[in-house]
């Protein structure tokens, strides 16, 4: 398999920490997004959406979209499981995932920040507190979604890291970029604090990739 | 099961077409969005997102993000299925799934169109053209992967109504409100003729619902 991704992309991001936890190694292939490559035509034939990551599959299908390949890696690789068991936990670990995945980090990607500075000429510190906004939104339901939940354990359900952290990381990396105070999310802290522990989430962090920048 | 929703709330109409589709039968409440009913303390201890749908279950647990709400019902209720078999098909599904459900919907839904009025000071007609702009984006490239795929039936996925459906057809209604133009997508607009053709789907709409505003 190849995963074609972007350093900084925070969808990327998710996908390489559940390669790592589950041990699948995959060539790496790098689209950069703000030089405009996934603009290309070859690029879009494989992501019509223009956006990492892809997830290049033997048979040469291209799989798209963070969240459907990492339930995709789970089905074909169950150990170690992102999700639990039960229904209704695997319903509380999908909601906290969306979250980020679907309530923050869409509202605030490159994309959306271009649209803010070209066609309604926000300036950078608008555009910035856009961000934070939505970005606090969301972690405040994190918060009070895991803080007083007994389901929470070292990790956002229990004792072992799953679907709900691999959402959740990336967007806290993104957050300090953007000064989010972090103290206001204390289980989230904890939380990110007990994942970066992990190898699978510090090999897959923007900094370490082959193509980081400053 | 109690679901809280909002007639016009394309996430909520996402679940209650799952519900028909499945025959389960549920209580209905209502949330009034623009009343902004979702910010009331009841409301936000069920669901600290503030957002519509929440699902209460007879154990009084809350289950929220129409997507995990949708995977629940699929877990405990798989006939008729919503999701194929195969791994790879389910990718595709999910990834479909997604395109209006994480990068349309969550980027022009009510809350966002407030911000660009009241913190950008953007007129009516500028938060419409957004709205367009993300919904086009969207569709462009939903339709090319639905366009050219063998896989595409009469629905999303073969001819059966599926996850993807579910989540595309509210966003053709909200498209619909801001005016997009669907001939320029003939293979959304001929899955959605043959969606809306269901009673699971035409019962769901808006217009139908209880709480139903002109």
């Amino acid at each position: 398999m190849k995963l074609i991704g972007y350093f900084r992309s925070s969808a990327a991001f998710r996908v390489r920490i559940a390669l790592n936890l589950k041990g699948i190694g995959v060539e790496q292939a790098f689209c950069h997004l703000r030089k405009g490559e996934q603009r290309k035509p070859e690029y879009a034939a494989v992501n019509p959406q223009k956006l990492v990551p892809t997830l290049i599959l033997d048979s040469g299908e291209a799989l798209t979209q963070s969240v459907a390949i990492m339930e995709y890696l789970e089905e074909i690789h169950p150990e170690p499981p992102l999700l639990p068991k039960d229904p209704v936990e695997r319903a509380r670990v999908r909601a906290l995932a969306l979250i980020p995945a679907a309530d923050i980090h869409p509202i605030q990607n490159l994309r959306v920040m271009a649209y803010l500075r070209e066609k309604f000429d926000q300036s950078e510190e608008a555009a910035f507190a856009w961000s934070r906004h939505w970005i606090e939104t969301g972690f405040e339901a994190y918060e009070a979604m895991v803080a007083k939940d007994s389901r929470t354990g070292i990790f956002s359900h229990g004792d072992r890291p799953g679907l709900a952290d691999l959402c959740l990381i990336p967007q806290v990396f993104n957050a300090t970029r953007f000064k989010v105070d972090m103290s206001r999310y204390p289980t989230i802290k904890r939380i990110f604090d007990a994942c970066m522990k992990l190898p699978a989430f510090d090999a897959a962090q923007p900094s370490k990739q082959p193509d980081a920048e400053p």
